[in-house]
């Protein structure tokens, strides 16, 4: 088998070596005659596999006693939706900060629940830039941000600090890429299928002190406070995916946890985006340079159609999902975690031969 | 490796021939170099996987035109809550039957919603009779039955007519386990974790004039007319669990569809409940003969302690998962489609030697 080179936005590539454990483990679980997901969820068997998940997760992200770790399903879209049916109470306001697709889709969804609004938008400029700082109200119920944002391409490299407010993040497209001060945040979420796992399972971190806040009329798998208080076994979790992530967080451990991850995802990034500011205007970057993301690096060439050209020659060289997000067009390049650094250097090596042939 | 006889009651035993499949293809799904839970949901590769297991779903079930078939997240559970968000407007009362601890549940979750009364209830009784006919006033909003239940091991066997009030069932212990009429219906669902693939996945087969109800300030992900009009595409799937229902329904059209699953699933019913008829009173059922589930066989031997006994000595011989549910103790075989009857046959062998030796 020749594995690609897998770009996509997400789902996306996995550490071979994790799919490799997990093809070996499929048909036996440690001897038990089953597969994981043919255990029992209320058994020994799953049990030891879903807390040895959350106890990775909290050493790896250093999440600090006081924070509740909870695996749900519904994808960050579903967030989108229970961070305010948990957080937005009548009466009070919440604050989106609107630095690309994915922030504006949560916050309309807020706004079907209650009443939240933009604080901060780069919208007029098609989301070129992110904020260095913003201003929130003291009584406001949250602040929303988006960390990273796979469609253009862009990521928050500042600290935004809410004050007393809570801040919570959506951190889909970049959690475990680098180290974080889970203590900046109220709530994180983030669905699995970029940096984690496999799509269908959603991690959300949410602070002791916000798990009073939820009415208890909320439908109850989608009530914080109660899913915590089940260890996120109120109803049946999506086994195999928890247990996947388990295999990807013991492989980020392996490979020396998010400091040695975080500098290698600089690497791959540099890479890419010194290819594309060296190579006079032939390929352009989509953002401005301090708001690149380390996780999508998103860039033309001179034309749509030569984009359209090197889409398909990419793939013909087994350089798969180069292509821009369908909103946006162009070309982009996601490079989580499991995008080895070996496929890095074939896409700069692609990169500078289609300059060559087509500059 | 020796394969114990799983008898979960979910997750639960998944297809042999469906693991191995899933093993061999999980670092290259169909040459294309990548695992199929890498391939973006955009992707054609994975697109094919969905449309032909929504297409075998049709053929299997016989779904006619005038229905959606969707893949969502959040299992029964969740669909305790969304089936009220969709269905049950202001002013409007729905009505259960309450044949069960899901039932119940369900019950609850539609009253933190809105109205919802119980129509028939066996609680009285410890759920141990199920409904033939029901009287549901024909200005309901629908008529919520539970068609398996698992937990007391009983299955609705009559068709309940609603009327011209739509029937929602919560179909997630017997689905595929037969064949079903859907035109009965106006709502199905099911997580997929007992007769359809890994937890983590849920399906909703629903009639097309009931996609009106719904309030445009849904959460999008759980509005069943956005979702279908976006063919489940709506944010990320969970494509991995939904990858494992599609080779689930191959597996069950090879062995001749529904008719013949569910002649071995009686098969394997009548093997087990003739044990426990035939035990002189040692075995003893735990619902009426006539409510008696043909996924989930409840029984009692003399005592308590005996039960336990039972458990350790058939998990020693590799029969797993014979407890019964912690909330009324007891003993449970669950005999999903993935059990073969040879585990079944081993079962039986177990309950005639315990019976001679501790009888």
């Amino acid at each position: 088998m020749t594995r690609a080179h897998n770009f996509s936005a997400g789902p996306a590539a996995l550490p071979l070596s994790v799919l490799e454990r997990a093809q070996r483990e499929l048909l036996d679980y440690g001897g038990s005659g089953m597969s994981i997901m043919e255990q029992s969820h209320r058994g020994a068997v799953y049990d030891a596999v879903h807390n040895r998940a959350i106890a990775n997760l909290r050493e790896l992200l250093t999440i600090p006693d006081g924070y509740q770790v909870l695996f749900m399903q519904g994808g960050a879209r579903g967030q989108f939706a229970m961070v305010p049916m948990n957080l937005l109470r009548r009466g009070t306001t919440a604050h989106y900060v609107d630095t690309g697709t994915w922030s504006a889709h949560a916050l309309a969804e807020a706004r079907r629940r209650g009443s939240a609004e933009s604080i901060w938008s780069s919208a007029d400029d098609g989301y070129q830039h992110v904020p260095t700082a913003v201003d929130v109200p003291s009584d406001s119920a949250y602040l929303h941000i988006t960390s990273n944002n796979t469609v253009v391409g862009s990521q928050i490299h500042a600290r935004l600090d809410g004050g007393d407010v809570p801040v919570v993040v959506d951190m889909s497209s970049d959690i475990l890429s680098q180290p974080i001060d889970v203590t900046q945040y109220g709530v994180i979420y983030a669905g699995a299928q970029k940096n984690m796992g496999p799509s269908g399972v959603t991690l959300v971190v949410v602070r002791d002190d916000l798990l009073e806040r939820s009415d208890d009329n909320l439908p109850e798998t989608m009530h914080y406070g109660k899913v915590a208080a089940k260890n996120s076994m109120l109803n049946t979790p999506p086994t195999f995916a928890i247990y996947l992530v388990g295999l990807v967080l013991e492989h980020l451990k392996e490979l020396g946890g998010l400091e040695a991850v975080a500098a290698t995802n600089a690497h791959k990034a540099e890479l890419i985006y010194r290819t594309i500011d060296s190579s006079a205007g032939f390929y352009t970057g989509c953002v401005q340079p301090a708001a690149r993301s380390r996780m999508n690096v998103t860039f033309r060439s001179p034309s749509a159609d030569l984009d359209k050209e090197f889409v398909s020659q990419a793939a013909d060289a087994g350089l798969i999902g180069l292509k821009g997000h369908r909103s946006v067009g162009g070309l982009r390049a996601s490079i989580y975690n499991a995008v080895p650094l070996e496929s890095v250097r074939v896409l700069v090596e692609f990169l500078e031969e289609f300059k060559r042939t087509r500059g």
